[in-house]
């Protein structure tokens, strides 16, 4: 689903719909807090349909707005029902033991009803396993790796008695489970993009995509956030990891979402989008 | 709030709230799955009051049920209304980059209003920093270290090149971030019960207890799940753990919770509590 759609709009933009109750504009007014929210996504989807490959609400945003899974369920629903092509993949990042790790896979495949999500792989191959359902194969399940925020660095690049980062060996992992739970052509790897190290030092670090794409070699897709606002460097990023139509999706959220707060939101959402997936296509 | 209750009724017990609908008991009829999940956890609440120090609803059970979020309000208000100097604390396990973990913390904190929740390390520090809320410091937040699915084992037990675990790290490093934002007070570590590494083979494992106990002394509490249906150690857990009132918490759902599914349910929930509060002092 997700390649064909790469193909299609030939584009690798994932747009994160992230809202913020106090950032919703101006000229969205009238109704609860959670209608507006709802108002504004389905507005930017509207606006950027046509060059996005994928949707990525973030589950948090809804859950600290009063009945903020009303916004949720309006959102999906709207993205199915007019964009049946685009999968909407929930960014949730859940991790749990078995039988409870089986109710995140109820709430949100079966009640969000959305195409994929992404788990925590700090507890294990129950965080994965569970979320599988035979039935529904198609589904993208994709782990946490290498991180876009800077904290990140002191739990992912822990140093292993065998020489390698931490998150290596989860990259290393989360494949094996993958291969042994059948689902390897619809499971990922959230990988943060290309950064400057220093910030001004014009020092571009890429070597994590380059060093996981050594590690799983094409059999993942990597959910790549950290472009946008997190000053990710799109060049570096696409030439680290591209290796084909499905295999990355850019994510970026806050700087098409709050492209303008007049207006012209959804008119300016649909401009970074466009600006984004040209940059992106450059360097494919 | 926690040592002061735990002594006032003499009980390390917390009771967890992880519903499930099929296992309401029959007796429970009229209105909708929601509405009777919070009927069964709220009467479960009323008799096991006298004998538990903690309440600990797990979220994906409230999520994977159709507007489960009422039942976990209802739930939550319950419990603070009717015994307002019992902790309530959310199992969640979230873990995500600075600006979205502010938003758990807005959902979890102010909108669900409860008093702790635990979150997943694996992302780095942001994960503990943005559940702080300097006006409100008396909150629990709980990192997770040892889980007690057996899975674990594979992420968490991995060996580092300085010869430690890395959740002997984990255990070290989350003690780090909560001297550094000045929580320590309230700060603790997911630690599993003592077990049986060989089912039938009647050697119990609770090295991982008397370890964490020397990385962070009586410094963080633990929050221990494991005991009841999944198999673990009374006294073993309590043993190489418990040091004075306020520095473990043992956790039992399900077999707590589903005791009975006849009409004495509730009365089949007070009397297991009773028991394991018993045994576990015992041990203290």
């Amino acid at each position: 689903m997700l390649a064909e759609r790469q193909e299609k709009v030939s584009s690798l933009v994932c747009v994160g719909l992230d809202p913020l109750e106090e950032k919703i504009p101006e000229c969205i007014i009238g109704g609860s807090p959670w209608s507006r929210v709802a108002f504004h996504m389905n507005k930017i989807v509207d606006a950027t349909a046509d060059y996005a490959c994928m949707y990525k609400p973030q589950k948090a945003h809804y859950e600290a707005i009063p009945d903020g899974q009303s916004a949720l369920q309006s959102i999906i629903n709207h993205i199915h029902n007019k964009y049946p092509d685009i999968p909407v993949f929930l960014d949730c990042k859940r991790g749990d033991i078995d039988r409870t790790q089986r109710q995140y896979r109820i709430a949100h495949f079966e009640i969000d009803g959305v195409d994929g999500m992404d788990f925590n792989p700090y507890m294990g191959k129950d965080c994965m396993e569970q979320l599988v359902d035979k039935e529904h194969l198609g589904r993208a399940i994709v782990g946490l790796c290498y991180t876009s925020n800077p904290s990140a660095r002191q739990t992912q690049d822990v140093k292993l008695a065998d020489g390698r980062f931490y998150w290596e060996f989860m990259a290393e992992t989360i494949l094996r489970w993958a291969e042994e739970l059948g689902v390897v052509e619809n499971a990922g790897l959230v990988m943060a993009a290309a950064y400057e190290v220093k910030k001004g030092s014009g020092e571009i670090f890429s070597w994590h995509l380059s060093r996981c794409r050594e590690i799983v070699g094409d059999k993942l897709w990597l959910l790549i956030p950290g472009i946008g606002t997190q000053g990710g460097f799109v060049k570096e990023t696409v030439k680290a990891s591209f290796v084909g139509f499905g295999s990355i999706v850019i994510s970026s959220s806050s700087a098409i979402i709050f492209a303008s707060s007049g207006l012209n939101f959804a008119e300016a959402a649909r401009r970074e989008t466009i600006k984004l997936r040209d940059l992106i296509n450059q360097y494919r």
